[in-house]
């Protein structure tokens, strides 16, 4: 796979301009990083970026000099490209700039920016609405980005289906040579190697390997217990590949699963079927996750799926859509500034995981993952593992 | 290793407890995730710690149930532990905890808390300093806990200790196989297995696999490129344990190295050992990273030198102090509020890296990076590598 090309990122930076245009700013300070580099394709740890109608400025500090001369280099460097190098405060450096660019109504993420830096921003640029001030506004903003971002183009497209393609593989090459003897760490660790070697810059978050009842958690950690024939093991496992994440789980039996087992993996088959069924544009995320739920429900498993059904993906691992039931209407404020209520309505090109679950405590716990990727009539699914309990 | 004792995270307390009185400050709210391990042991994607002079509340979700309850069932729980779980969502939890404890003054993390939470919780409590509010007051902090965090106690050095002998065995076994033959990227791959394997929860950053003119960038990225006889590579890998990051580097030719590669190596060698040499209590962190520099310099290699000499370890992998050359005082305010000056004068208990590197475009670069604990009256180094060029 490539880079996104300079007329992605120009489509990109139109639809943030648009989104400047309705809020008569001047500017955007992208102080996000997955945000830049969805804008830009710069990854780094640290960076800025201000678009402003007619030019998108990057600032970095000299760790990515060379990076940044060879993005810059390329046929794919974003459009109107300007490069700032930060030469000892990024706050500094971006109070300078915006003076020089001669902007007033500056916005700003305001679920991305800490207090400590608006606070320090505010002052250095003297802020002020009144007569005495210069006329610089800092004007919050939420989810500026992120609404773009929630759809996906081509290049997006393209990336995560490679990627989705990918992590099959080795999701296959798991479940074939998975067998008693190792603990759940070790296990983990090979995921982790063959993740790696299979392209992956790394895994997506830390492998999930819960063996038995450990299960029982969804967010369990691997640790020493062994895989004994019998055991009904939980898989979870992603990788970002080109800047993008892709999450897959299968749950199986190491040998001969018993009715107990079967009951409970069919139910949960059964609900993703469901919910893969109901994707396609115009239907509330809410819905499908209520779909699953039901299934769930029906066959006594209701209480044992306590968590929301599937997540976007993208520059993120956690991205909108949120596929999970509607918040109370008091509560829609949540520290991950992603998940908005208006981009939880399923849309073309939006991608994300269905992963039902249930899980029994003291018993273990089944779930199973995709990534679908939705169409002009329903939706693709990118992940293509086998679903079977028995391996 | 363990958990950090009730006994640790009481002291832990008091420190922080002690700087509320001095701001007289009814409540600490913690929001930053590395601090709330830091006070509880908790770890998690999600949470909020509240301190107040008598309980420490911490604030889950339900993805963390079974594990607060552990937790809370040891003779390790926090002191004087008290636990929320969040319904719907962590700022609504929050809020309501707050007016419940009936606190006033509550300081909050200004560099861990985004302006929009700010804006809410604001909002939410009716903050309001004149006659008509209700008498709360959200006050900014600055750095409360990573003042304390600066001088590892008792379990983080042991914990500390423990990691670094783990990434040394794992490293003199890397430079022992290394040879010809694999990319940059499988050899990264079979160091994070090596990581993982040895009970590292996770790779510390994305390991650094830098071969010939690749290791000229400092924070290059492991590519197809394939390692060859004669090739000066470097290797920056560290791990996750129990919760603290170690962090090491070391620089090998493969096979017979010619007089440039000794010069620059004996170079960088030679800078490591004059910082190491003076890293004592009182010593201005900025001084010991002046010393390496210095070498570096009179060897004609001062500009290759491009980074600072060292970061400080613990719960993150980059913390206070900062050893590195002093900024203007104009800037000092910086994105990553973890680096203070006031915490970097070297001290007894701190934790921190030292690596010198020198890094020449077009021909590869060399870095050398031990970690070290400091003492009464000098330091020890943690990690224990041959520093050999030739292997």
């Amino acid at each position: 796979m490539a880079a996104a090309t300079r007329d992605n990122l120009a489509a990109r930076h139109l639809s943030i301009r648009d989104a400047l245009t309705r809020r008569t700013l001047d500017a955007l300070v992208v102080t996000s990083l997955p945000n830049i580099f969805y804008l830009t394709g710069f990854s780094g740890t640290a960076g800025i970026f201000v678009l402003t109608a007619t030019r998108g400025w990057l600032l970095t500090d000299f760790r990515y000099v060379a990076a940044v001369q060879r993005l810059l280099a390329t046929n794919d460097a974003w459009p109107d490209a300007a490069h700032v190098q930060v030469e000892n405060s990024y706050d500094e450096a971006l109070a300078a700039l915006l003076v020089e660019l001669g902007v007033r109504r500056i916005g700003f993420e305001a679920t991305h920016l800490s207090v400590s830096r608006h606070q320090w921003l505010s002052t250095r640029l003297q802020v002020d609405e009144g007569p005495s001030g210069n006329g610089l506004q800092l004007v919050p903003t939420e989810g500026v980005v992120e609404r773009v971002r929630v759809r996906k183009d081509a290049h997006e497209i393209a990336t995560l289906r490679a990627a989705a393609n990918l992590l099959s593989e080795v999701a296959r090459d798991v479940l074939r040579t998975v067998q008693p003897g190792p603990s759940e760490r070790e296990l983990a660790a090979v995921i982790d190697y063959k993740l790696k070697s299979a392209g992956f810059a790394r895994p997506a978050f830390d492998t999930i390997v819960a063996a038995g009842s450990n299960a029982a958690l969804p967010h369990a950690r691997p640790g020493g217990r062994r895989l004994h024939t019998g055991d009904l093991v939980l898989l979870d496992f992603g990788g970002v590949y080109d800047g993008y994440c892709v999450d897959l789980t299968r749950t199986v039996c190491l040998g001969r699963a018993d009715d107990e087992m079967h009951r409970v993996y069919d139910a949960v088959a059964q609900a993703q079927r469901a919910a893969l069924a109901i994707v396609a544009p115009g239907v509330p995320a809410a819905a499908v996750d209520a779909a699953a739920r039901m299934v769930l429900a029906d066959r006594g498993l209701g209480e044992a799926f306590g968590h929301g059904l599937g997540h976007g993906l993208g520059v993120e691992v956690h991205e909108a859509p949120r596929v999970a039931p509607r918040r109370p209407a008091s509560s829609s404020h949540v520290p991950d500034a992603s998940f908005e209520s208006d981009m939880d309505i399923i849309a073309e090109g939006m991608v994300f995981t269905i992963e039902p679950g249930a899980y029994l405590p003291g018993w273990g716990g089944v779930r199973l993952e995709d990534d679908v990727l939705v169409t002009a009539d329903g939706c693709e699914v990118l992940t293509d593992v086998p679903r079977e309990l028995q391996v």
